[in-house]
């Protein structure tokens, strides 16, 4: 019996939220149907007990039992061997979970975390760097949307592949990036209409609101 | 019984040569002693075929039977379960190894990979996209080196968290980038100094350069 706690900060500033990225996995907890925590640390003064257990300072990770997880992908891939809701039971099907679980990482959102980056700070300033990020974050939603236009899900059934393909293109669609991708933005929306997304958003909400009435009261 | 085919470009120009990714699998493959084949690809032109194995259009993919992975992360994933050699084989351990491997490429190269491309095109000219990406890297860098300062595997033991991590950082120290990171470099020295890298790397050079020699035929 799997036994989860999620840690997430504390608090953090207005434009992060709905996209921190413990949204992930309460998402997938939520779809999963399985019982979880939620525990916070510090946005502000970063310890050396949160290093220990999420090296880069970062959120979220994830205890199951003595096991301790960061990283959203590993996660991710943990609790789809805890539920046939979040991976399918077929070699085949799992196989394919898995190497879109590491695409929407490592070939979509390599590209659109600096594109979002820029247009987040408004460092969009047209210089070559900015060019480079824009032409390789266009090359890849170029493939995505063709594999978009073929198929519901990306490995036959709703997966933890598409609640991290989905989440990484939700933030590109926040800054405009899908306008010209009709696919990827009704992928979005399929997903984001799922009833488990909902609830995760609307509990990430409520949990960083819930801290800035605790800091009004201090 | 494993049957391994290992797909990479035919050709290419000389800079990546030595960093081609598939550089990773035969690492893995190599510290494994699994057998293998390699097949190759145009790297000019790119057919439908080549997409329905690699939806981006990148290279590697392994086959193992009639199962075609992409995505070096998850054909590493896949080859630390068919040996002990790659990926610890107790609960902790292989969760350890699984984190590792997603943080070698989510929280370490999302960073390296813009700082490297912008280094290799020339285009390092202080504007604020390549500073924030500067600030990103070294910021990566410091917790990373902290972590490896007091290990000397990533999981415990040598796994395929260690392949992607260093070759990770490789890239980076190509460019100077660990310059003040000594224990990521002396990582970085013990991982290339493996036998299994130095006949990945050199089956990798001479692949591309026996290609050079038919085109000087032809």
């Amino acid at each position: 019996m799997a036994d989860l706690t999620l840690t997430t900060f504390d608090w953090v500033p207005e434009p992060p939220r709905g996209f921190v990225r413990d949204l992930r996995i309460r998402w997938a907890l939520e779809e999963a149907g399985l019982p979880y925590r939620v525990a916070s640390v510090p946005f502000g003064d970063r310890n050396a007990d949160h290093f220990a257990h999420q090296p880069f300072g970062q959120v979220p990770w994830l205890t199951d039992g003595d096991l301790s997880i960061f990283e959203s992908g590993a996660i991710l891939l943990h609790l789809g061997g805890l539920s046939a809701a979040l991976m399918p039971r077929d070699s085949r099907g799992r196989s394919e979970a898995v190497e879109w679980l590491f695409a929407a990482l490592n070939s979509v959102e390599m590209a659109s975390l600096p594109w979002t980056m820029f247009k987040f700070m408004g460092t969009d300033d047209g210089s070559p760097a900015v060019k480079f990020v824009d032409d390789f974050l266009t090359l890849r939603l170029k493939h995505i949307e063709a594999v978009l236009a073929q198929r519901e899900w990306l490995a036959g059934s709703f997966s933890v592949a598409d609640i991290l393909m989905s989440d990484v293109l939700r933030v590109v669609d926040r800054f405009g990036g899908l306008a010209a991708h009709p696919a990827s933005r009704a992928y979005v929306a399929r997903a984001t209409t799922r009833p488990a997304f909902a609830k995760a958003h609307a509990d990430q909400m409520a949990h960083f609101a819930a801290a800035d009435k605790n800091r009004e009261k201090s």
